[in-house]
């Protein structure tokens, strides 16, 4: 095992990464930016070292001062988190030239996975069914249209370099094709500084599923079941689920292709293969993230398995304590997003301090976050100030008991979007599973009329 | 099921059943003393009614006014809680007399088993071995010398109607025996109103392991596997694990005893029997808690079941939902007893107001609490102001998370007994399991030589 690691990251998953080494006997070194530096966690760190001013360019995306401040510290691995670096295959490769172990997947891997066309062939390899659409990226106007009438509209145009909902339009009918395929492009080439885009065919009201994988160095390769996430705002999940609510033979299809796609790529370490599942559980593969996600927690409730100590352990060599049959998927449990965003005015960030939190607490109930009362929520970074997890023996009971939960949290002196969660966790639709990916500005937060 | 329930009772426990109510769709009414008036739980209730002055006798002991306040409130049922009424067969039976279902077992049992001496009879006819003693109140100095030389020094004095560690007394050998019997009866009157006392054999350094029981209204009777209560100081439990360290066939055995023994006294709803467990893994009976305990979390984490909602569904007359073979025993769990005293000076009370409270979360964590920050810890009650509890799936994986979460717990303002664990567990003979009912006193914190 690892003596001494460094966690590039900061925020909730710093301290999720935190107290896993911890558990482990692992010394961990936190780094923090200067709009950072009274961040209340890093005082749970061994260590904790300043890489650079609050930009993100300057500090948590700043490759040389992370690898810098990997030397003083005299780390031998580096836990990237997620975001930021950590789906950047030039980072993982620059940290294992510089001798630090990267926890993560090889290089090679998150490159293939990050080129969503590359990913499709490799899921095809692998007899994995995508989301029609084009093979590769689309270059022109013309070949968008030719191949979006191949497809049949609805058609949906996503960043190939991309993620988290940027450079993705739905185009319904010919007319707009052109004008969505340029606006697409310019956020692309903003967001991802890479225009290239492609084309797949728009499923109506999908859930979005996804499992979870766990890959030794030694060739093993389980899956951890399945998360639902279809409960979604512009693309960004606001509510996950695990077990997803499908029949049992669909969620063993559903791990087995996992499994395959992972080997086929040669992925090791923790990820995560993102499926679109329609009416009939007819399931589509769309994307790998090669790192840990925001919502592993409902997973580690359901198997009793820690996927971040997990992520170490496999970086340092160890083979996987457990085989498939030992991956058990026990009761059901949700996690809801606690975002420093005021969902009465579009969502804007709600930057601030906190003058009063009240964390709930009794069975089956885990609070994930960086934050106290006192502690100023900075302008700068994501939004999440914390997940609110609860785990029950079946979905009616997790439902009542987020419910429950979510009356018992108060975060004072900024806006949350705890009043948002308290409205899904009542709503008809969502308690009997009738959502899907569209469901949130659907149903629940229609566009107002101007 | 029940429309509403009235918790006769305060602090955490009160609030364990406010959640456990607010999960199961029931209303829940609470009631407080004028020095509870402030307290935060009591927001989360649907009422909460004030019953006296702070005094136990004018208010959480006192049946007029508990019964008053569920006349007012208009409920079915009444939840006891821990301590206070929870073990007074009178109550129990008030309040059905008053047509309000008693969440608890029968009057008839309650009486039976709060008379130890009886316990054992029944002990004895469900074929359940007790620690050797008299089998029934000692009258006389005489009779006491008479029993222990049958039974052999050193011999354990017990208060008949007592419990807590009043009018508990060792005696290794005859010279002390007539002084010791003295001193515990009148500590037994001044406890209890009942001077009652008996002998037992005294069990050099055992183990204090206990099963949980449930029982329903139609003869099905379950056990929930055992807890390891022996880190203990003055006979008051400061750690408790689950599961026992013991042989499976021996936690087999002693689930299977204590059923027996539920069924042969007519027990119905939650309960526990207690055993002390000596180094060969022999076990002997020593009584029954007719109620909720404290440490029932550790139980619900290795089970996953919600204890205190079984309480009251077995109230409503709903059968047990599953049988013997589907109760699990998963994985360890640890809860720690976070008391507001003072380690360092004999443990002496530390009421006052919590000025800053951080609560550890993350995997495996959980915090049952009713104090929050700006708090007020009242003089007038127990000194529980919080329990901590964590999950994983071995023991070891257990410690560490507990030292973690130990690591990350603040409670400022009052003086707890937070220090105190940090130090139990670090310690080598704790880590190793080589504890005893006795290692605190011996050698955690020996007296200090005057």
């Amino acid at each position: 095992m690892f003596q001494r690691i460094l966690v590039a990251n900061r925020g909730e998953i710093a301290l999720r990464v935190i107290r896993a080494c911890k558990e482990l006997g692992v010394e961990v070194v936190a780094v923090y930016s200067q709009a950072d530096r009274d961040a209340p966690y890093l005082e749970l760190a061994d260590r904790a070292i300043c890489i650079g001013k609050a930009a993100s360019a300057d500090s948590y995306l700043n490759i040389p001062r992370l690898i810098a401040a990997a030397e003083v510290a005299d780390v031998q691995a580096i836990h990237p988190g997620y975001g930021f670096l950590s789906e950047n295959p030039q980072f993982a490769e620059i940290c294992r030239s510089c001798n630090f172990e990267f926890i993560g997947p090889p290089h090679e891997a998150i490159r293939k996975m990050g080129l969503k066309t590359e990913a499709k062939l490799i899921a095809a390899e692998a007899k994995v069914a995508s989301v029609p659409g084009s093979d590769g990226a689309v270059t022109s106007e013309a070949e968008a249209l030719r191949l979006a009438k191949a497809i049949g509209f609805p058609v949906l145009i996503k960043a190939a370099a991309g993620g988290g909902g940027k450079g993705m339009r739905v185009v319904r009918d010919e007319a707009t094709l052109p004008a969505s395929v340029q606006s697409a492009r310019n956020e692309a080439e903003a967001a991802f500084k890479n225009p290239a885009i492609y084309l797949e065919k728009y499923i109506d009201r999908p859930r979005h599923v996804e499992v979870q994988i766990l890959a030794d160095l030694h060739g093993n390769v389980v899956h951890c079941w399945d998360r639902d996430c279809s409960l979604q705002r512009r693309h960004q999940k606001l509510v996950e689920e695990a077990a997803a609510q499908l029949p049992i033979d669909v969620r063993r299809k559903l791990g087995e292709a996992a499994v395959r796609l992972a080997k086929a790529v040669g992925y090791t370490n923790a990820g995560t293969c993102e499926f679109l599942v329609d009416a009939e559980n007819n399931f589509y593969f769309i994307e790998v993230n090669a790192r840990i996600q925001v919502e592993h927690p409902v997973t580690e409730e359901i198997t009793g398995i820690d996927l971040v100590q997990q992520q170490i352990r496999i970086a340092a060599g160890e083979p996987l304590p457990f085989g498939q049959d030992d991956v058990r998927s026990e009761g059901h449990a949700i996690e809801v997003r606690i975002n420093s965003e005021d969902p009465d005015h579009d969502f804007r960030p709600s930057a601030g301090r906190i003058t009063d939190l009240r964390v709930p607490g009794g069975p089956g109930v885990r609070w994930d976050s960086h934050v106290r009362a006192g502690y100023s929520v900075p302008p700068n970074y994501d939004s999440l100030v914390g997940k609110l997890i609860v785990h029950a023996p079946s979905r009616p009971q997790a439902l009542a008991r987020m419910r429950r939960a979510l009356d018992e949290l108060v975060i004072e002196g900024i806006k949350t979007t705890i009043p948002l969660h308290r409205r899904i966790f009542r709503h008809k639709d969502f308690l009997e599973g009738n959502v899907d990916t569209t469901w949130v500005e659907r149903v629940l937060m229609p566009p107002k009329a101007k």
